[in-house]
């Protein structure tokens, strides 16, 4: 059941929250051996705040009143460890909750448990499978929250995405990944990554429930649905990288921007311009030097716990100098005037998801080509699940909008997800 | 004795860091009940550190080497509480250091102690005294950090900034303040106030030893002192809150303009355009909308230990909305590009540092007028102490450069104080 769906049963009283967590917890307790999707979860704790919430007074109640919601494990909980999947913070017990956590349960949804991410949501994966294939990951950083959503086990989970950890494993998983404009959602308690990209959404099974999060833990506006918008002017991006997609995929494009202008969207191609072009490089600059200094105290400290992958990457960032890093600023914020004008013709865009279907299980999360320049540059993404892969495994499209617009965005996206998905 | 000589001589075998912990811990020892000036300090701990430090081999040694620093209780450390000055979180042990903790250790630096702030760096006072006058205060938030240094009891003191909190306690206690380029201090482990504006600096008794700090723990370019630039190209830049400032700071300011253009200094007036003035209100607007979500824990969760001037401080950012929020964003950034045009005739602006002299203590600690469009805007500052006011209290005024050109600008505030100091 979709979480817009849940909570209007529970607001006209067809439905508990006690009985929806229930069935989660069911779900969980048959499928969790196999997926592991969770860092921790507590049955018993999710079960007295879901009566607490039954028995609350219907005035008092939010947007998310008795939805469960899986918390990615690199955002602190006060009741729950938070480890950022790391052995140095095995058992760690935050002081307080990460602001998007005490929206949520401040807006009446239930943290269920924290979702399982790679380490410090870098490169390293995370030990949970992927629901469509058990053979596959799915994908990261935000691994457990994804496969969570996509195996039934909870309606929506938070992620974080600072190259293409919301995105592309949405897309693995056959879900919904929705990325905000950059400062959307607060990011108290975060572990930062690297803070000038670090940006926190949701993972979810329909594009109304990703919008409902949101705005229940954000205060931005809800789209209204059920109004049904002209057909959106969409810039086909196939993207600089486009040889990286395989067959499969550019194909899925091809056909679906063919379809969306018969369905009556007006789609020409767009072209990112070299200046854009150049921030995949760029991209990697800022979140490596930033990643380096973020994690300094582990680096120093806890050196033979830092896993080879990781170690790598932040050894990568010490390299880089300040003059690199404030070019690479300096670049980016060009970058975000340039392709602000010259998106004024389109109301989104239209571009792979991911390079393919899911990666094997424990390989390497792989390089967010199709991800972390839109990510660095700010601007609202949304992945919707659409067609299958070679290997009959979900494949996704990438809408993504102007910087602020994100509720126009989530209504075009649910749009083409009608005629797509 | 200035940090960069006591770094010098501890090199060069002539100091240890122990005699020099030592050298602290008697002031502290001797001044603290009068002052107010740590929430925390490990006598112990520190001079541990220190003879470690003294036994370390001289290939190992880091910028810092033996050097003792002030730590804001805003910044976590690993091995000392960190309480943010809330009685939320008295006793509070965080799990790690924040990163310009750990830069500062890694550079052979001493966290000595945590260094008394306001309440979450906000408006509620510190205990703190003024050592210029106990019956004043020396400022917010970086109250502590103000008062220690200039009190001789460390060096240098680490402090963060989103309105006037550096720049304007160092002023109030006679010492120099940097509040460098948004970003160049990475804010891991800062309890964050207002993620886009928040920002780690330095507190001081030269602009060399604040330089060196800086350049230590962010590896940004330490400027050669000793090679004198010519005179500067200076905007006088009184701004929109001029008849804000007392006499004594008005008079000071058109003295320091007259000085500084017979010194050889091109000086000519400055006057911000509108749209940049406009950032005193925009600034409330994104620090208030931001601090009431990264503090929602707090605020739903412990209500009745909030003080009652962050509370209303907290309520009036709920009240913001989004829309506000975004618009003020937007205007900021246009004010960013603008002023950078603006200011290319310049070297630096010189503009006041405060209104006047220190408020009487445990008075508010007043609206940050003349800092916060410069934080807003992401500009590195430095006040340099400059002169008395009608109680024979400091005053400061303010250096401004460019962003990232913060070698340049500390290079000129050099200048600049050389000429008034």
């Amino acid at each position: 059941m979709s979480a817009a769906r849940a909570a209007r049963e529970i607001k006209e009283g067809r439905l508990t929250s006690e009985a929806l967590v229930q069935a989660c917890l069911r779900r969980i307790r048959e499928r969790e051996p196999q997926i592991g999707a969770w860092a921790y979860y507590d049955a018993e704790s999710a079960l007295r705040q879901a009566r607490a919430l039954d028995r609350m007074a219907p005035g008092l109640r939010g947007p998310l009143h008795g939805i469960p919601v899986g918390v990615k494990d690199v955002l602190d909980t006060a009741d729950m460890p938070t480890t950022y999947n790391s052995p140095i913070y095995q058992g760690h017990r935050p002081a307080w909750d990460a602001a998007c956590v005490a929206a949520t349960r401040h807006a009446g949804g239930i943290a269920l448990g924290k979702t399982m991410a790679t380490e410090f949501a870098n490169n390293h994966p995370a030990p949970t499978r992927n629901p469509r294939d058990l053979q596959r990951s799915p994908g990261g950083s935000s691994s457990g929250s994804a496969a969570a959503v996509a195996d039934f086990m909870v309606p929506l989970a938070i992620g974080t995405q600072t190259g293409g950890s919301i995105i592309r494993p949405a897309a693995f998983c056959g879900v919904v990944g929705y990325k905000p404009t950059f400062g959307a959602i607060n990011r108290a308690g975060l572990k930062a990554v690297a803070e000038s990209v670090d940006t926190i959404g949701v993972i979810a099974r329909s594009v109304e429930d990703a919008a409902l999060f949101v705005h229940a833990v954000s205060g931005r506006r809800l789209p209204d649905f059920d109004d049904q918008p002209p057909p959106p002017r969409i810039g086909f991006c196939r993207s600089p990288y486009w040889e990286h997609a395989d067959e499969a995929t550019r194909n899925l494009l091809e056909t679906s921007a063919s379809r969306l202008a018969r369905a009556g969207a007006k789609v020409r191609d767009f072209t990112l311009p070299p200046e854009v072009a150049g921030l995949y490089t760029e991209q990697d600059a800022i979140v490596y030097f930033e990643t380096a200094r973020a994690l300094a105290y582990e680096f120093h400290r806890f050196p033979g716990k830092i896993s080879a992958a990781l170690s790598g990457r932040l050894e990568q960032g010490w390299r880089y100098s300040c003059e690199d890093y404030d070019a690479a600023q300096h670049h980016a914020e060009a970058a975000r005037i340039m392709l602000a004008a010259q998106m004024e013709g389109y109301d989104i865009l239209l571009t792979p998801s991911a390079h393919g279907e899911a990666p094997r299980w424990r390989q390497p999360i792989g390089d967010s080509l199709f991800n972390k320049n839109w990510t660095l540059l700010g601007l609202p993404c949304v992945t919707i699940p659409c067609g299958t892969g070679p290997s009959r495994l979900p494949l996704g499209v990438q809408i993504v909008g102007p910087r602020h617009a994100d509720a126009r965005t989530l209504r075009y996206a649910h749009w083409v997800w009608q005629r797509l998905g």
